[in-house]
């Protein structure tokens, strides 16, 4: 299983942060990271039961990217999926296949959850690698928060089966910085280029590409913007 | 999905009925029964949220007799497993493949779910055809009476989510010729191309990008690939 950190962005009511707690303890998940929630106080405490030394070792911090430090893969969670094709960061994989893609991976996760009532904001959306989705009834599909992550941890607990071995995090950001030189280098649409960029990297997220697939998908693109920019410098004046 | 009654034991808690009610309607079970449970007020209806309806139209019984009334099959669930082989119900099938067991079931189903603390006794037990157990924690795990139910039901809920458009197969091909001519317009080395080239494949089929994404990035490498030839035309003799 991998290293799982989870995250309560504005958490409205402690009871759900005990909740939470408690269903972290029972899947074995301990690290808990709120960003500017309510007061967390005995009735926290008493519903987290068994799971109270998760809210004695949560941090508390002012921003996500404070919350998502030294994370190597972020997940958001979504209540509802829209149909736009175009909103690359709105097509969630499911709680189910989510958990199988993770499956052995060993890097630190962050899992990322909205808030009670409006969930995940656009850009805090943005931040995320992949979306993810538990599918439920369309008359009333928002689940109570601590039952969404208890779903989410329910569906990665326990599973075994080694993966080949991950890109770093310093890979993948070097990938992503030499697709935008390659988007520079053929004068991509300057008002497409950021959400091009960032639609890769949705894409690549997707993927969970290996070492090796990284690094070659690299050594192409890196290619690539070199041969362009520097036939540029050749181009007859 | 089948026809399914939940059944809770003796609830002591009207918050866990609550929020039970809640996330049956999260996954469109609307038949509760209840026996000899504690009172059900304000507090549930507030955890009830829009699940408020299942509590209006609840049955309470005296006995787990009434509660199975019609129901064709009787799955009892467990947070302990227990290791005596004399223990009759002793071997539990996952939430999983209970889920799957049942698909296609279209008579009707009692989950029935045990106390907070002690849970379903010998007894009860006994009246079960089947017991299901949530894979946890084995040093907690015990989870709270509505995370049981909220698990068992999205685990029948299934989980497919309809994807949007993904490319067709046209699509698909054209980006893989592009990105092999790509490999040929930076001169990549023979000897490896047909690996990296059947690698992307590979890499894109696992992302399963939608139609938009497939162009985006077919717009890139097309892009990308032009400009290495054309400037190759343009370079000085």
């Amino acid at each position: 299983m991998p290293d799982v950190r989870v995250v309560l962005v504005e958490p409205k009511f402690e009871g759900n942060v005990g909740a939470v707690a408690r269903v972290m303890a029972n899947f074995d998940v301990h690290e808990l990271c709120l960003i500017r929630p309510c007061e967390v106080g005995d009735i926290a405490y008493h519903r987290a039961k068994h799971g109270a030394f998760i809210l004695d070792d949560m941090r508390v911090v002012e921003s996500l990217d404070d919350a998502l430090s030294n994370c190597f893969f972020v997940v958001g969670t979504s209540g509802v999926v829209t149909k736009g094709d175009k909103n690359y960061v709105r097509i969630p994989v499911s709680a189910h296949s989510f958990a199988k893609r993770l499956k052995g991976y060993t890097e630190k996760v962050a899992i990322v959850f909205g808030r009670e009532d409006i969930g995940l904001l656009q850009d805090e959306l943005a931040r995320c690698d992949m979306l993810v989705h538990i599918p439920s009834s369309e008359k009333y599909p928002v689940l109570n928060l601590s039952h969404a992550v208890g779903v989410i941890l329910y569906e990665m607990f326990g599973f075994e089966i080694k993966p080949p071995t991950p890109a770093d995090n310093e890979e993948k950001e070097r990938l992503f910085s030499f697709f935008d030189n390659l988007l520079e280098a053929i004068s991509y649409p300057e008002v497409r280029k950021k959400s091009t960029s960032s639609m890769f990297r949705k894409m690549m997220g997707r993927a969970i590409p290996t070492k090796y697939e990284y690094n070659t998908i690299m050594g192409v693109i890196g290619d690539a913007a070199k041969a362009i920019e520097g036939q540029k410098f050749n181009r007859p004046k």
